[in-house]
């Protein structure tokens, strides 16, 4: 007992959590700020102003949620959706069935539909249904990791708007490393973690939100006791009030306002984290940062093709930040990533429900997403199936990817 | 904007957040593990096994809950409380306005009993309370901060007990500070933070429970579509369904057991604080931990007496933790506050609702509880005081805190 932490070092090839710039862990070693100092009340306008420019858009209300990614989904879910509110919920992963789960426990009348693991809708499909249902929420997943595979949504985004539908989105896999345009696909209510392509250890859930979200949280919103005297302030809304308090998106707006209105005590050090990493992406630019995650992926998936793998789902549909294997005939895939794990310091994924032991999932997202680690990942693999007996073009899968970067350095110079 | 990380040096006397030993910060700029790794999964391992030594419990449940401490409470009062529950919430400070406001979100028929700011409860009165009302629960703050009192709960732990009513409490004000004794009193359920006594920065509330509540959880327990194939048995308990999905102690012990069923991604870097704040803490020993918080209140006590400052509240329930000081009549309490912030680097605390612009409140919380931090913040009030044109005993303040100083020397020695 009583053991110093001993961190072997890791090349972390999973959809998340992903390694983290050593900028961002330096200033996540910085010393303690009170909430309330101007020093770090400062940080926090300055964090909500580079979110804004990362989820691209002119909302007002950007900031995190002192959570894991789910509960920046909860806090938007639960704030939105009151009891018997209708809801559709087009899902094509386990992360559609998140969304069902989350607002089912708010009392939310959920439509479910769904498409087969690999392929997303065609988002007509979705707007039929959504002519059908007339819902109050369209809640959607942007990029499901579980299946790899990325959903458009400009048109169900145009969609919404037209009909008075609100559009909440999952955003988690794809800010920061794939293209995310929160006010021109006219999303409502968009949620992110920080342990993917944003490269922050996990902790923190940013979101944003526009005036029509806002109206709602308005009329929902309680002030807690203790804070005002009158009791018939703090229970104007009482038949309408957000059932979490953790996650109330009006008091959370509160707090991250010029009022500062006491809720919880911000997360100090992930706030720096947040702060450092959102620094980093915008040095990078938005644009090079998709290239860079874009060019890792092709050289990952001519790699792993070259090797002789094929990969799972619907190609044009193929998320950019999570690459899925289906495993090879014969092989065991916990075997081979714990070998990958012990003997290479390598970490990739496994899936969920039905694709748990068909699929590997390779994530290139954030810091870990570079060339080094890349052609690592497909050496010590080809190298690691060999042990398992496999039938591989020996010797392709690094050489394909190589090409890959070499070609795109001459493009460049 | 994109402007680098500066922060400011900070003496923290604040009832948190409070300084955090650089060991802590160390830990916390590892480099990060996948949340399965092994590596990984035995650090949250032995940060369990650590947790129920710092909560006095040998209760198998032990376990943070990524997010602030609040994010803990919540966890506890919403997996526990079903719809029309009665609930007695016997308040004695705005963290008993919190569990009322939680409580009565989770759907609880909430009876609250009060008492005067400054005072605690005859546990005898609440005993009496519990017997007329019978709830289900009585869910109580052990130190309020608010007012700076702490709650004696032994005698109500028996009672509750002995009645077979679930007693719930908040101790994130306490803990690793005083003594809390959460098997010995008969707490069934405890929520404590990271930013307090335990002295790891905001983002945790490590908690504890017992087999009655686990009885409970169990009962309640429904799986995450998408983790299991068949509908009927994820919807189960649909009826008693926990409200919430992220705050959710039935999913999140499943993944803190063997099973490691995912639910959400561990805050990697949080974790790492944690375990190196819990090994701090057992390095020292909870007897010295005490001791020490003792000794530097007694200084600062003796000092603000010294000094000719009034000290609010009944003595008898003072919070060994929180000193809360009367504001000299004429005296901007809020002026004071930031010229010792913005002049000194020293940061003090105001208090909420009723107390705001009457006390000032005064940490003496974990690392920030040193002697230095004691005689500095008395020399600095003291110099900003007399700037106030405040009357004061000049220089006696720092006078008596070094005499408690040189007496406790002397003992030791």
């Amino acid at each position: 007992m009583n053991t110093p932490l001993q961190i072997p070092a890791r090349t972390i090839m999973t959809p998340g959590p992903v390694e983290v710039d050593p900028r961002v862990l330096k200033a996540m070693s910085s010393s303690i700020l009170g909430q309330f100092d101007p020093s770090f009340t400062s940080l926090m306008n300055e964090t909500m102003e580079m979110l804004r420019e990362v989820l691209q858009t002119s909302n007002h209300w950007a900031f995190p949620v002192d959570g894991t990614s789910r509960a920046g989904i909860e806090a938007m879910l639960c704030s939105v959706i009151e009891e018997g509110d209708k809801v559709l919920i087009p899902s094509f992963g386990r992360f559609g069935g998140l969304l069902t789960e989350i607002a089912e426990r708010c009392g939310a009348d959920v439509h479910l539909i769904h498409c087969e693991w690999g392929k997303v809708f065609e988002p007509n499909d979705v707007i039929k249904e959504m002519k059908r249902v007339n819902p109050k929420v369209v809640a959607m997943v942007h990029g499901d990791t579980s299946t790899g595979r990325v959903q458009p949504l400009k048109e169900i985004g145009y969609a919404c708007r037209e009909m008075g539908v609100l559009l909440l989105v999952d955003a988690v896999a794809t800010v920061a490393g794939t293209e995310v345009k929160t006010d021109e696909w006219m999303i409502d209510g968009l949620i992110t973690g920080t342990q993917k392509c944003i490269s922050v250890p996990a902790g923190m859930a940013p979101l944003t939100y526009n005036d029509r979200i806002e109206k709602i949280l308005l009329e929902r919103k309680s002030i807690e006791k203790g804070l005002v005297s009158s009791e018939q302030q703090r229970l104007a809304q009482k038949d309408r009030r957000i059932q979490s308090n953790y996650l109330d998106l009006s008091q959370l707006q509160d707090y991250w306002s010029p009022a500062r209105l006491n809720h919880h005590t911000e997360a100090t050090t992930m706030l720096y984290g947040l702060h450092e990493g959102l620094r980093i992406i915008l040095e990078e630019g938005l644009a090079n940062r998709y290239d860079r995650h874009q060019k890792n992926e092709q050289a990952l998936v001519a790699g792993l093709e070259a090797m002789g793998l094929s990969l799972f789902g619907d190609k044009a549909s193929k998320l950019p930040t999570v690459t899925c294997v289906t495993i090879p005939e014969g092989i065991n895939g916990d075997s081979v990533r714990s070998m990958l794990l012990d003997d290479f310091g390598i970490e990739i994924a496994s899936s969920f429900g039905p694709l748990h032991g068909k699929i590997w999932r390779i994530g290139t997202m954030g810091y870990s997403c570079q060339q080094r680690n890349v052609l690592l990942t497909l050496a010590a693999l080809e190298a690691v199936l060999l042990r398992h007996k496999a039938k591989l073009h020996v010797g392709e899968g690094v050489q394909a990817a190589l090409d890959i970067y070499k070609q795109s350095e001459k493009v460049e110079a």
